[in-house]
């Protein structure tokens, strides 16, 4: 642990891994992943933490101070991006989780999010760039023009061609289907011109890779409107030959990037088509299709957001508890009042405690929550049972908006509790956790606001099949329930979170209610509050679980010193979350209930 | 409204004043402001007003993105804070509650507050060195040493001279105690020698003014260990004459600049005492009456921390609303999937208008708070009641903490609620909104950490006179919810606050228990949730006497078009704030009560 330096705590990350998820015996089940043996997994968390400390944590703060410089219209990015970024695509990390046809590793997307945890908790800012390559690699994977998917796939998890996804207009952010860029054929055999403006473009341009292939949503001509109308195009910064070869530079420019608050090192373009000349793209998939197939890497994107979250959670809270253990500050509450009386670290005084308590349990259950998403997704790709994959779609699906919203909203507060426990020094930009503050917020915004992703849960997830997805989700719940109630010590933790597990099944019911009786606005109003609801309830559970799997570790015996202070912890972790935090469970329960709609009255906000 | 130039609710600022705290008739009962008639407060709102968009916040990107220039020991600000520093002292506003003697207008402090509130908020990072300049005046009027007395506050209310506080060291932050700048008897009587390292000192050096006079804690030889070994010394960078002619650079110098995550056109200072040649300082008041004296500015700057979390609620609230009512994005909910129907402006989407009238709420109600305690304040200042002045300074004692962490958190969480509103544009400094977050994180962190405060309040302010300050607040609380029963509307309101209500009150007696058991660690552990449940409560009945008088005053009628409406989001902030907001309460109480004392196992954190 260092106050400066990244570190992480891999010990719990291989807790999740093998002794919660059995990640191994879960996936060498299946024929891709068939050599998936433990060690294999832990070797290369160990390479990854290697890579992510010493490598790409020294670009954190140079990326932040540098930013981008943006002239010519070409983005330039911070001292020591490029080399490293060849560095790390040379290491196999952008393909890990791709096809090997594509030169990838092959490996299932939980070893993605368990080094992504890694990676993004060293340096978010630089890992956007690789992070949205992979993302638009793995959409053209399925869904790209036979013709030049191989060469785009192969480049790009091979770090030589960069990716984005250019969604957002000036006029269309969270409503994507107001996208005005046009599509018009061209005389070239499957080619399009394509015309108009996109803004906040990740990765828009960069001095990183010869070539990016932009993923661009634009409206074809006669399509209808709205988001059934929006086609997806495969628009490179250069024209390509079948070998790879670079031809004409594209019409697509970047005309500027954000000043932000944080992520600085990552380049957010506002950019335009076909307006120095024609801006040729390619179409994915069919006309109209270009809404489904964005989806398939916005849920990508939205597990990953949930990723950044759980990694500035976790960053900050190593960071916190290393200075907390070594800042000399006052003395024991017992001895107040006595000057003479010895002088302690922080970390004796309580409510420094009850942050970094607060911090492990939330950066522990969030890494739960979002390692099982990413696992039960592995299994979805791979089962050959249709009832299987049936299920653990849906739990995916359920899952995405409170991965993505959750993580990063808790992982936000986390890192603000990091702060807080560096008291003044925080503040400064001598530590780095001001920075992941700063950093961290976008999580909240991008791929969807969390208000957005509030409305997708409310909306569509729990409506679902009349709500199959949640009722299965509460089955899954109560079958672990059941476990931890042998356990005498987990009895009353139990019997605590049961009470909060009612209260969101009966915000669930309030709310289908109100949307029978077409009180759709009452509803959406309690999206947000009761997603909140929801994520500390499933927090709670994995906290429960944990706890469970530590208590019946330890009672077999023969477990190391160090062990038993880790499963001790788990423990300690469900008794805080239960007394502390689960209480707010009850608390927004009372809110999605309390039919409240003085928002609404048209006299206000005007 | 403007999304991108600071706007202020002078509706609301006056509604506190004069509908709720009657401030003219308040004050006009004692000589020192008998002239203090509502015209005068309403004029001096309204130049404050003019001055704070037009003078001040002009500075405050500027101060931002230029931050502090410092080279050989000296600290040159941003552009324009020199020219405007002046207008502002020109304006007689650092002297505003300054007494005539030295030049000062004489106000109450209560003008202060308000005022402060527009300046604040328009540009907080410039504030700081008028501010901080006016607590160092204040308190030199009070203990300075007769023969420098009246020169210094005259200067310093003139904005001629510029003072600070200097508490911090290396090793010495949240523990004043252990403070170890060292003072020595000089040969020249009255003259001490000092020699140290004091840091983060806001203001330390600036180009503003001609002189600066630091106050600064020191020890001298044979003084007792910890804070009862403290004394205070009036520390001049330049050595001046009875008539104010400057002589002798003193031995203070600014060895360098902390780079912050905000606030970076105020210049954080670390400072050598006595390190480049001798550094004098005259003692104020007497030898180890260092703290009892700095408390006096310490409770002065806390109520200021309180107003710059409300400015902040505020600003961001402000530009929240006007972002909302401008960006087109999406369509009502009810017409969901049609892609023809009309787009709307964002402040129709439920979840924006929860975040903004979450806002609402939290602005108005803290500034009921931050203005109540200050007109308290002023009213014990200028009592000839001994029994009057007691129960006043009691409930500004047991509010100060509150006001400062309370206000200083809600402001915080307020203007992250304001990015969230502004979606992808809040996040890029194009608009004021992230600047916000970022400045006013500090205010959970200086003047005392928002835990300290907790500390504060739980372990002296609930504890002094066996509860008698608590006591007082509740029988005032219950006073004011038997005039609102009075009111239908507001009959279920006070029976939701009355549940939070006897929660607090359980809570206080829980913390009480466990002090009078011993367990300190166990009462502390909860002293932050205390003081957070306590801040709801109280904001939820400043909500409810504002919606009690708004409604008294509808009934009675001859009310214009515009304060129907305005009145009218009175019950409506009540509505939504004991349906919302006070459920948080309810769980708090939860969690003080938890018994949980996890956190203090021993394996924890190591």
């Amino acid at each position: 642990m260092s106050t400066t330096v990244f570190s992480a705590d891999l010990r719990d990350i291989r807790f999740v891994l093998h002794e919660v998820l059995h990640t191994s015996e879960t996936l060498k089940a299946f024929p891709a992943h068939a050599e998936l043996e433990t060690e294999l997994i832990d070797s290369m968390l160990d390479t990854a933490y290697d890579v992510a400390r010493d490598q790409l944590h020294p670009l954190n703060r140079v990326g932040d101070r540098e930013g981008v410089h943006f002239a010519d219209n070409a983005c330039k990015t911070p001292t020591g991006f490029r080399d490293t970024f060849k560095e790390l695509a040379a290491g196999g990390w952008i393909g890990i989780s791709a096809s090997a046809e594509f030169g990838g590793m092959g490996l299932p997307h939980i070893m993605d999010t368990c080094t992504g945890e890694l990676f993004t908790g060293a340096a978010p800012a630089f890992v956007m760039y690789p992070g949205l390559t992979k993302a638009a690699a793995n959409l053209l994977a399925i869904f790209g023009p036979e013709d030049k998917k191989a060469l785009c796939c192969t480049k790009m998890f091979a770090g030589e061609w960069g990716g984005t996804m250019c969604l957002t207009e000036p006029g269309a952010g969270s409503d994507v289907g107001s996208n005005t860029t046009k599509a018009t054929p061209s005389d070239e055999p499957g080619v399009y011109h394509l015309e108009g403006e996109k803004i906040w473009i990740s990765g828009g341009d960069q001095d990183l890779t010869d070539n990016i292939i932009h993923l661009v949503l634009a409206r074809t001509p006669g399509a209808p409107a709205g988001t059934k109308g929006l086609s997806i195009f495969l628009v490179p910064k250069f024209e390509f030959e079948a070998d790879g070869t670079l031809g004409a530079r594209n019409g697509i420019y970047v005309e500027g990037i954000e000043h932000k608050m944080g992520i600085n090192g990552s380049a957010t373009c506002a950019i335009a088509l076909g307006a120095k000349h024609a801006c040729k793209g390619w179409l994915i998939g069919e006309e109209g299709q270009g809404m489904p197939i964005m989806f398939h890497m916005m849920n990508e994107a939205r597990i990953a957001v949930g990723v950044q979250g759980l990694s500035a959670a976790a960053a900050g809270y190593q960071y916190a508890k290393a200075f907390a253990a070594e800042r000399i500050q006052g003395v024991d509450i017992k001895d107040f009042g006595n000057a003479a009386a010895a002088k302690v670290t922080i970390n004796r005084h309580p409510n420094v405690r009850r942050m970094l308590m607060w911090q492990k349990v939330h950066v522990e259950a969030l890494r739960a929550l979002v390692y099982d998403t990413t696992l039960k997704a592995d299994v979805a790709h791979n089962t050959t049972d249709p009832d299987i994959k049936r299920e653990l779609d849906g739990h995916v699906e359920l899952m995405t908006p409170i991965v993505k919203a959750y993580a990063s909203d808790k992982g936000f507060d986390s890192a603000v509790y990091a702060v807080q426990v560096f008291g003044g020094s925080g503040y400064t930009q001598e530590y780095p956790v001001e920075q992941i503050v700063r950093d961290t917020k976008i999580s909240s915004i991008y791929e969807g606001t969390n208000g957005i992703q509030a409305m997708d849960l409310l909306g569509r997830k729990m409506r679902k099949g009349s709500g199959v997805l949640f009722l299965n989700w509460l089955n899954h719940c109560n079958e672990e329930l059941e476990r931890c109630k042998e356990l005498d010590e987990l009895k009353p933790l139990v019997a605590s979170f049961e009470k909060a597990r009612d209260s969101l099944g009966n915000s669930a019911m309030h709310l289908g209610a109100l949307g029978m009786e077409g009180k759709l606005h009452a509803a959406m109003l309690q999206s947000k509050n009761f997603l909140d609801q929801f994520g500390n309830v499933i927090l709670g559970m994995y906290t429960l679980q944990q706890a469970r799997i530590a208590l019946t570790t330890l009672a077999a015996g023969g477990v190391s010193a160090d062990d038993e202070v880790f499963y001790k912890g788990k423990l300690l972790n469900a008794r805080f979350y239960m007394g502390q935090v689960l209480p707010m469970a009850l608390a927004l329960g009372k809110v999605v209930t309390s039919n409240d709609e003085s928002v609404f009255d048209d006299s206000l906000f005007v």
